[in-house]
């Protein structure tokens, strides 16, 4: 039950409503790793630091599982930087700065200790990168995974197209959905975007939940009513890690077991916003887990045996 | 088993991007009572018309139980006129015209025929015709909702407070939620409007669902992912319309029931917006809105036995 996970470590610099961070341990790869480490393991990571990236921060996802072989790390550079500020509705933010760093010279490397993997997530990166990845296995997963961002719609749709060919799932917001696809109606969108490549589509609405499409089938996760998201920053990676480590854990790629997933993946998503940056999901335990599932439980459960 | 719907009754011309209309029959309380009248019978409606509104449009609402005693028809005046034009999110719409016509002399009376009535629906109105309604009764109901509006807080806050600490249930969208408690997030808005007067609130939140609320219960109620949403108009109505005509139907007030009504709210809503006006609540029968609601089920079940 091996778990490939590609995508960016970073550091971020976060201000919110709430408050603002210094330069903290951020990426897609980052919060999806440490999401998926709650039911799967090992995690194998493909990504690329700079010297300054902490040996401890590096340790403690080691001590959850993750494993470094594929992420290269280059001692004199500095690591991804981004720097963003939220609006008061948390679902729209400025970007302040971005400093690929080594990003810029990113050449992902499947180590051989990689191959035969049989979950792929595809963390947001430059399409063709993606691409690069899936190439270089020998023997395709069970389930390829790709998020992506509007950013790549704009300077480089052909290529998005593409590699979206060689995909099992596509995540995107609802945004990205409608850009891709032309069509206003998600609905409409998803059955677009599903002659396009993946079979599957989750359409992510941040506080408004996600929906799950597979040919005729939807499923709609709710997010969990919070009385304050302080830091929505990496809530689509972890979500994307919950849902991808429950898979990896289950093995089962039914369309039922797809909708307790898109569930585990939305109450990690939960917890990760409480505070700035990864600290929810370094502290959490399987309790915490079980307690917040019972929540989406309460928050959905309903019986019809009427009219 | 008696429910008493009060609210306008009414024209409304409307342009959404699929289409536009004439005039057509429209008003709160005349979709609240097709979309109850799915599920109980009589209802006692409260409203004002003029000599303008269709016989043929009272004949097919008395055909469905509802009856007309508390109705007001002012045979040389025009009913009220609503004009509006909705965005391409549908979520959000332009009013046109508003000619108020018999509602600027709208005094309502309560017949004696509708004293004792168990359920009582307050349609958007001004808050103070509201209490007038309430003040009227006799006994007081098992349950009274309020809904109301942006508009009223804008302009008579302290009426629409006074209200609220009369009614068991109030019903608005997210953005009067906030307006009226000063807070944004919709947890902390439905908390501070339960120390105002109602130990229920519902949030509704148009395509992305609605929150049932009490104490420190909550329940979230998706909207069904469609491939367009017509016409809007009515939506929130034809929701409060199901909701309470099937408590009316059941008279079980738990939570566990409140769950059942808000999921049968969705329905109806989601039929309403599939054609304009009051279209699809004349159409659909007992068939159609149990294979609706199974849809809800699908949307939404999941299991949880995991990790």
């Amino acid at each position: 039950m091996s778990l490939v996970i590609a995508g960016t470590m970073a550091f971020d610099a976060i201000e919110t409503p709430f408050g603002k961070t210094d330069k903290i341990i951020g990426g897609s790869a980052t919060y999806a790793a440490w999401s998926a480490s709650h039911f799967t393991q090992p995690i194998k990571q493909i990504s690329i630091i700079g010297g300054d990236f902490p040996q401890d921060e590096i340790d403690a996802l080691q001590n959850k599982g993750v494993e470094f072989d594929g992420v290269e790390v280059v001692k004199d550079e500095k690591s991804f930087f981004w720097s963003g500020k939220y609006h008061m509705d948390m679902n729209t933010r400025d970007t302040l700065v971005t400093d690929l760093n080594v990003l810029a010279k990113f050449d992902p490397k499947m180590p051989d200790s990689y191959q035969n993997c049989e979950f792929l997530m595809l963390g947001n990166l430059m399409p063709s990168l993606q691409r690069q990845i899936i190439n270089q296995l020998k023997v395709r997963p069970k389930l390829i995974i790709m998020d992506t961002m509007n950013f790549w719609m704009d300077i480089a749709m052909d290529d998005l197209k593409e590699t979206l060919t060689l995909v099992d799932l596509l995540m995107v917001n609802d945004g990205e959905a409608r850009q891709l696809s032309g069509e206003y109606s998600l609905v409409k969108a998803a059955q677009k975007i599903m002659t396009m490549g993946p079979k599957y589509v989750i359409i992510k609405k941040g506080e408004h939940g996600a929906l799950l499409f597979h040919g005729k089938h939807v499923f709609f996760a709710p997010a969990l009513p919070l009385e304050d998201v302080f830091d929505p920053t990496g809530a689509g990676d972890t979500f994307a890690g919950g849902f991808i480590g429950h898979l990896a854990h289950t093995k089962d790629l039914s369309f039922e077991n797809m909708k307790t997933a898109i569930i585990i993946g939305s109450a990690m998503a939960s917890f990760v916003v409480e505070k700035f940056g990864t600290q929810r999901l370094k502290e959490i335990n399987n309790q915490d887990i079980m307690t917040r599932l019972n929540q989406f439980v309460d928050l959905v459960n309903f019986d019809i045996d009427i009219v």
